[in-house]
């Protein structure tokens, strides 16, 4: 039977806990919110012991349902100031469902200067002194708590700037090649750190999969759900052939690829950064395009990248990295990005917020746009040792245009927008502006339906609908990302009605119980509605939900628009 | 007759205008608030060019009042991010209400990255391309204007920490010895800076005194006035004889000084650093320990303090100072402090918010507790020339905290807590809370009647009556800031009734009007609120009107009390 697991870094005990009985039916963000809102007081700091941070399998996370082993990780955000879901593929979701773990709970903080590392088995959960690798980057801990074990345990670690609490700092999880994912934003791995918790390895040795209670409707639905997967261009053809950074020349044409600090919506460098050119690199080094980044991924828009010299350089190395290390910095040299890649997921810092960042220091002159060897110097030598500088740029964007007093700073609730210019794709806009988890591409991603065509067509460049659109895919977001599934099931989902319906029988043959489509969607607007009111507790309010001036008054090429929703308009979102 | 004169930095044109109706009766705070209010978009961008740079000295400016010549600075601040004033002594508001300019107004930005001045006669404003004196210290400055012009001209000015828009910049003053006096709080140096102004020079030439339109009945009022500040035990013996730092010993006797980051509420060394002392060091150097920060001050409460070698150090060597370097990073060297305040007025920075940030920096470990040389040198290598490091110590207590991860950050609104800890002086941790102006003392000096016994008394320890002090102090202090009048005024306006009477009649002289007492309250009830709604426009909330978590779980030694208001009793402070 499920339960939830307590690690109090106060007094370095644990406690074993039944499942409350509201939180029985949830799973991923949905009981991470759930946890966090209920326990973690709004006002509090969020690098003080009052702060939890709540790591939660999804619903169907252990069973055979393709795509199901994201990890959610949840916390009141030190970056945000409000309360914060980001989730992650890797093995860590599948071992804790294995052990019947529904969510595990770091809560308190350490008296002493000591750091520790949390180690779960099917007989124990124990604290233990960590001291041989603090300092220690991600992949080289990785490697060593599982050599320390004998064997590929699923590890949650931080790096370096986790250590140092920095705002950009992510919680990483090892991958089934012991390579690196990141639930990256929000800081969260600063929250880690302020534990200090270093990793939490997980063995699931001698655990049986997840049975579903009804196994046979299971399988019946599961082999549904796969085949919507299989059948759609998207999560079918796109992203296994080119994964997520096919988007950088579609982007690019529409004129939504943000290029030097959001002050283009084109980038003349795009060929060379692009999914193409990338797909063609990985396969002439002898690298891996095609990958999952978790155990029963089918859809595999992961890659493993290989430099020069042919051997392993990064992995993970998706679009939003590769457009703001790129377009948005205007480096054109992929292999500098793909270092810089590693290099983020080494010292532990979310790969998005860090290349807002760059756009904004490159703007404040730190260093010049298109320093591609700069960046990754920065980031090994500034970033990775806490130098003043160091400190500045693992700050985040927000706080580098308070220190170097930058007016263009592309933030919301001083989170760094992501790698679509909300002028020329208005959708994204309404959801970067609205989301309770800041500026985030994830959280109702409109792109979709505005750029793709996926699940309908509306308009980039027109207000109309947009609210709308963004508010139902919001929904929709919070409810898949309950399930733990990955986010990319959601383009089959829009398109092909067997796909929604098999994941909803999948949820119904594995507890046994009779949830309808509307009890989904439901659900999605309960975990909304909690996490806003979290953040209005926590002191955010309707002017957060706002994009940055400059957007308003600096009109972005090509197309030459500006964001030009009104308050009333953006506060409809709400309406639910 | 009396006009606005606005300074267009966007297309480098001036323009004189009459006064709006509804603004003839307001000065000072009054005035740069209701000009903000009105003009400022509450979410723009502190830095951008749609704040507001707003200068007015008071109602009682330029006549015969004493203690009458304070210049009041308002705009959107970038550290706070509500709406701010601040004020200060200096030579400038005499010279801009002898020219007839009840506010000055610098809006706009500059289009290229030039810097300029403005001169102020009363035939012309100019605005002139400056080189000379960029990145020039303040004590240079105002020596070279003054040359520049062979006299002794007011000059209003940044220093380097302005130019470089760091959100600890004040907006410096020259007083009637060309030493410099602070505009210190809430970053509005950086807007001067984003407007690259280096500094707005006023020359009073050929202008005759301000003239009260009943002479005979101003006269005599003024009298009664000046005779109250004479008769009152602070305004009349304590502050001349020791400045305002007799408060190190009282405060430390108190259980109030905050000490080593806000952990203690007594300094072991504050005999070394206390108004007793520094007062036998400036008479046995030859300074001067009495003296007004601006023409026709009566208090004389500052005083010119020498180094070991006899020679000039620094002026204005306030208690809040001095606590910070002194009590809050446990320095107990008076010289290190004094040289410190020199540097901080030369760079131009807040030495409140300055010392509240080395006490977080000390805290996080980037100097020791006690390190007067690395703060004197932090000041002048780092902050001064704006390394990385110095990037981010002018950046504030509360940047500072976010970059290193330090939990007990004393700021409210993003704005350090001054010298007097709100746990052990609960009045004054009222004003702290809730005033729109973040963290201040001066807003609604508590301390007068919970340490000082003026205005009666209310226990310092106990929550009873705290919130009604807080509340009326805030409302008398925006109107008292709105006359142009030194704060301190307000001791003998606590406790000796002709002292308020007189003032009210110098102003219905002054004006040939007839405003009661309930006027002034009216005044300043009505310039709160409109701060306030500034401040909930530009997304403040109540949350924001709350003391850091710390204060709550930390009891501050000796008398090991918490801060344990609820938040409906803060609120009720803007039930009026």
């Amino acid at each position: 039977m499920d339960r939830i697991v307590r690690v109090n870094m106060t007094d370095l005990t644990t406690r074993i806990e039944a499942v409350l009985e509201a939180w029985v039916p949830l799973g991923g963000r949905a009981l991470t919110s759930s946890i966090v809102a209920a326990e973690v007081p709004p006002a509090c700091h969020a690098l003080g012991p009052n702060n939890k941070l709540v790591l939660a399998p999804g619903l169907l996370t252990g069973t055979a349902a393709a795509n199901s082993g994201r990890i959610s990780v949840g916390a009141k955000s030190p970056l945000t100031g409000g309360i914060k879901e980001s989730n992650a593929g890797g093995t860590a979701a599948k071992a804790l469902a294995k052990l019947g773990i529904k969510a595990l709970v770091v809560e308190g903080a350490a008296k002493d200067d000591k750091w520790y590392s949390v180690h779960v088995t099917k007989d124990a959960i124990t604290i233990q002194e960590e001291t041989e690798l603090v300092g220690k980057g991600n992949y080289c801990l990785v490697n060593q708590v599982q050599a320390r074990y004998g064997k590929p345990v699923a590890v949650v670690s931080i790096g370096p700037a986790g250590e140092m609490k920095m705002l950009t700092a992510n919680v990483s999880v090892a991958d089934p090649e012991s390579h690196i994912r990141s639930a990256g934003r929000g800081g969260l791995g600063a929250v880690l750190g302020s534990k200090r918790v270093k990793f939490i390895s997980i063995d699931d040795s001698g655990t049986p999969p997840v049975m579903p209670k009804n196994a046979a409707k299971f399988k019946e639905a599961a082999r549904v759900f796969a085949q919507t997967l299989l059948d759609h261009p998207v999560s079918g053809q796109g992203l296994p052939t080119y994964g997520t950074n096919v988007l950088v020349n579609i982007l690019n044409e529409a004129g939504g690829l943000p290029t030097r600090n959001f002050t283009s919506g084109q980038f003349a460098g795009h060929d060379k950064i692009s999914g193409e050119t990338m797909h063609d690199i990985i396969v002439q080094r002898g690298g891996t395009p095609t990958h999952g980044c978790h155990p029963g991924c089918q859809i595999q828009c992961s890659q493993i990248y290989h430099g020069k010299d042919g051997k392993y350089l990064t992995s993970g190395f998706e679009y939003e990295t590769i457009w703001g290390m790129g377009a948005d910095c205007c480096i054109d040299d992929l292999d500098d990005i793909a270092e810089a890649d590693h290099v983020m997921d080494d010292i532990g810092v979310d790969s998005i917020e860090t290349a807002v960042m760059f756009g904004v220091a490159m703007e404040a002159g730190v260093l010049p746009f298109g320093d591609g060897k700069g960046v990754v110097r920065m980031l090994r030598d500034e970033i990775g040792k806490g130098t003043p500088l160091g400190r500045i740029l693992g700050s985040g964007a927000g706080n580098v245009g308070r220190i170097y007093g930058v007016t263009r700073v592309p933030v919301v609730k001083n989170q760094g927008i992501p790698a679509y210019d909300p002028r020329a794709v208005k959708g994204i806009g309404v959801t970067y502006a609205m989301s309770p988890m800041g500026a985030d591409h994830t959280s109702g991603y409109a792109v979709a339906t505005n750029i793709l065509s996926v699940g309908g067509h509306v308009d980039p460049l027109s207000k109309t609908g947009q609210v709308e659109l963004a508010r139902n895919l919001n929904i929709a977001t919070a409810a898949i990302d309950s399930t733990g599934m990955c986010l990319f099931i959601a383009f089959p989902a829009l398109d092909i009605p067997a796909c929604l319906t098999s994941l909803i029988d999948m949820i119904n043959a594995r507890f046994d119980i009779n949830l309808t489509g509307d009890d989904v969607t439901t659900l999605g607007k309960t975990v909304l509605k909690i996490e806003h009111a979290f953040n209005i507790a926590a002191g955010l309010t309707k002017e957060h939900d706002r994009l940055p001036e400059f957007f308003s008054g600096e009109p972005v090429p090509p197309h030459n628009v500006v964001w030009d929703f009104t308050p009333e308009e953006l506060d409809a979102f709400w309406d639910f």
